[in-house]
């Protein structure tokens, strides 16, 4: 069990883990750590941390598990930060949307103690950010993905398994390259795909006229050209390998899409819609969307 | 003032129009005319229209308008098949998602009665479709695109108009070129791209672990991959030349992009998500979604 937990970066992530033991019935003692003190503050006052600490000793003192929950570029510099402070039984573990890069820095940061360290990427979000946004729910029903390799202790798997089942989700585990080549197509790829779109649409000397008409297709489509820039430039960055193979596949898509529709071709068009549709109307089926209380 | 209105296929479209009017203090009668007697006779008992007609003089003697909502492959047959009972009263428009396409029908079946025909386009919808799928709200505060030319007679144009504000909608004009080439861009476009991707997917060895990690981004990109491809099938011929020039426009955005990522040009990438981000947020905030009632 849980006794105590050093939250790095109190935010709709980590915020939402925090809320999520709070209501266990003997829930850890939650302490925040993070450069934005105000940010901080606020998580205090909310209840989502017991304590907000810029002593990273004492914040570590006695501590089972230690979340890392900022950007994913914050990583090598906050293993490398707590690394002296590290006891053989603490675990760590992050909540970053790409893994084989987060596996690098914990190489290269942690050494021999790499064995403490387990990937960890919840797939779960919303439209808001900050410690306001965090929600005790924001979890369940969740998937979660952990990257153990053949280093990784048992217990460190396990602690952070446990953790994320306390949180209510579903957890699963992939290679780090399984998990990031996953995400660059059912993630990364669509969220660039509508970036394009949007940048290109709000070029055009017609733009107003096409935003005046654009509807619910493009509302829903185009949703999620809406996220944050710098989070996506630095998950491009940060999955480039696996992210130019979608976009070289996507590439070939539209050219022979191109290609059936200056050919005419309804049969073969009727053939990839029909598909598409049957594949996307069962997968709204077996995945129905629910409301986040 | 509307005495009485043809529709031809009393679906979604067609039917939510009916239930609209009837919503006017003094309605028109409403014929529903169609090639599915059971649809028709189920629109006749939800009380949609007041007359189901088989026999099209009977159907056309005395009305004002005559509404095509059927798909748009229909429409030079019932053109055809209406042009000996037109008098030169009447006024003819249509549904359609696509208009150059239905102005040539319309020059080609009406002749010099090509004046008192006006292509439309509700940009309007819902999931569902057939009679029990209409709503009298649907069009509230939605936007109908008209395509009148100079031969237009200003009688249908300002009859059209009219009916579609006493649906509730926002009624503007364009040419069938620019029609055609706006809906390219801002709907048609994003359709294909999300067939082509989940089409795509759902080919792959590992679809089944693709499809089971796809989470809300992939959910919001792809809702349209769910739509019905024989319409889209149709809409994609109908639009081929507005939709190969999106299309190629479109692979050179992607060009782009990959060069972009291929150089680790995180600068030039953050341009861009910043430009379509701001882009899409001033876009929703500028058209907040409503819930049908």
């Amino acid at each position: 069990m849980l006794k105590k937990i050093v939250i790095f970066g109190v935010g709709l992530i980590g915020g939402s883990v925090a809320l999520a033991l709070k209501q266990q019935p003997q829930p850890p003692r939650i302490v925040g750590v993070g450069r934005n003190q105000a940010s901080l503050q606020q998580a205090l006052a909310l209840g989502l941390i017991d304590q907000a600490e810029t002593d990273i000793e004492q914040a570590l003192t006695g501590t089972d598990l230690i979340l890392i929950a900022t950007p994913v570029a914050q990583t090598p510099a906050i293993l490398r930060t707590i690394r002296p402070y590290l006891s053989a039984e603490m675990v760590i573990t992050d909540a970053g949307s790409t893994k084989s890069d987060v596996m690098a820095y914990a190489e290269a940061e942690l050494g021999a103690q790499l064995s403490q360290f387990i990937g960890g990427h919840p797939i779960a979000g919303a439209e808001k950010s900050g410690p306001a946004a965090a929600m005790p729910s924001l979890y369940h029903g969740k998937n979660v993905i952990l990257t153990p390799d053949h280093r990784t202790a048992p217990e460190a798997l396990n602690k952070v398994t446990h953790l994320w089942q306390q949180c209510g989700a579903v957890v699963s585990q992939m290679t780090p390259q399984a998990h990031d080549e996953v995400f660059a197509a059912v993630s990364h790829l669509p969220h660039l795909l509508a970036f394009i779109l949007v940048d290109d649409l709000a070029k055009r000397d017609n733009a107003e006229c096409l935003f005046k008409f654009a509807a619910s297709g493009f509302r829903d489509f185009t949703r999620i050209a809406g996220s944050h820039p710098e989070m996506w430039r630095d998950i491009a960055l940060a999955n480039q390998a696996a992210l130019l193979q979608e976009l070289k596949r996507y590439q070939t898509a539209v050219s022979e899409l191109t290609h059936l529709l200056e050919a005419g071709n309804g049969e073969a068009l009727m053939r990839v819609f029909t598909h598409a549709s049957e594949a996307r109307i069962a997968w709204g089926e077996a995945n129905p969307q629910r409301k986040l209380q």
